[in-house]
């Protein structure tokens, strides 16, 4: 039974309380946030606290809070040599405070508020200062997870920009498909099974595998009818240059 | 009973030849291919020919050919007054050849030959000359599909143009997602519950309200580090012009 103390309130704090509470193997022995109301819907008042003063002990203390408070919110801690963990892709493990033990358990996910996910299925990416840490921090995961990483924080800072690339960008793209849709009386409904699609073929094949369309063929006909249609400058500067990037990558092959 | 003849040999074509031949309210009649060993494994010999001497009657010939082809092939049809329809979404209704009633047939999806797709999920875009070819067409793509949408011309151009940015340019920044892995050591595996999830979340909520990440936020710290890490020229290009038109789209809202 591993124990361990959340600190945070926001999206993944939530997520990460939800996946603790329903795992056998972990006890959450308590909630750190400023506004404990925000969590009130999730938490027994018991497990909850606003005061740094009251933190209970446990194995594993996660500082689920802004990538720009982890290091101030770490200094706060009121104890020192306990196994304290950040959950950020884009910050380093040496920015926790040098009083406790570090560690990073970072979940790669794209979390709502207002869609539950299924935890068993994150990568959960780890790294740890020795080889305890990282067990307890293994066995943490695995009781949430069934996907395991260990990553170095070099290794995560890459994971954390190909994310971007792979969801925050590619949902960009979903949001300028909307925009064409609704300038041409278009249901975006009509897209949706594309975009399933696409994502499942690159669970299966590798992406260079699966590319089609007019830029993978080199149809420059196809391009250019595209390229007059697109009136939005901003969208022909993304079409062009997603349409040269394919183009070179092909070449490359 | 709708009779068909399929035109083509190609991916799109075999994909509507299982579909078809899947359907108890279709007859596939026949299937025209300069090569017919490309489809020996698909239909019995009998079903087959390369001439278009031999074709038989149907009440639609689906020419599932390349988009280049399409105004040839429709000139070489050896019959007037049918129903003849284009599957594609980049060709208009009218490049089609004037002998024959003209029609679209367009089912928007990306077809690879080594994956299955589940036909009935895909959306047929339709278009026809008159109202008794729409219901024609109507009837063939309710047969072996549950979302069937009137599209014209113009319309489908756009849905072709909303399509290469959700699928096409999509796939292409999950292939620089994985070049960002391979680079770094990782695991192209751990990017993928975060893809499906992406895709996942815009069935439910609008891609502005999915959206998520550094550019939404515009955290330029995170920006700025990103852009610092990546060292590849083309990658850069699209990190900036993609955060920029994130950046943008919020600003807007």
């Amino acid at each position: 039974m591993t124990k361990v103390v959340v600190i945070g309130a926001g999206n993944v704090a939530q997520h990460l309380i939800v996946a603790f509470k329903e795992s056998n193997q972990i006890e959450l022995v308590q909630v750190v946030a400023r506004d404990v109301t925000k969590l009130s819907h999730l938490l027994n008042s018991s497990l909850l606290t606003s005061s740094f003063s009251e933190i209970k002990k446990a194995d594993v203390y996660v500082l689920a809070v802004n990538d720009t408070a982890i290091e101030a919110v770490s200094k706060q801690l009121p104890f020192s040599n306990q196994l304290v963990v950040h959950t950020s892709g884009s910050v380093a493990m040496t920015d926790l405070d040098s009083n406790n033990r570090k560690g990073v358990f970072y979940p790669l996910q794209t979390f709502s508020k207002t869609k539950a996910v299924n935890f068993k299925e994150i990568p959960i990416c780890l790294e740890a200062e020795n080889e305890a840490d990282y067990k307890t921090l293994e066995a943490l995961a695995k009781s949430c997870s069934d996907v395991v990483y260990s990553v170095s924080s070099t290794q995560r800072k890459a994971l954390h920009v190909a994310a971007v690339f792979v969801s925050n960008f590619v949902n960009h793209l979903y949001a300028i498909g909307n925009e064409i849709c609704q300038e041409n009386q278009l249901d975006f409904d009509i897209l949706k099974p594309l975009i399933t699609e696409t994502a499942n073929k690159v669970q299966l094949l590798s992406p260079t595998a699966a590319q089609t369309g007019p830029a993978k063929r080199n149809d420059t006909t196809t391009i250019n009818s595209h390229l007059t249609f697109l009136k939005d400058h901003n969208q022909k500067e993304i079409y062009k240059l997603l349409t040269k990037s394919i183009i070179d990558h092909e070449k490359k092959l």
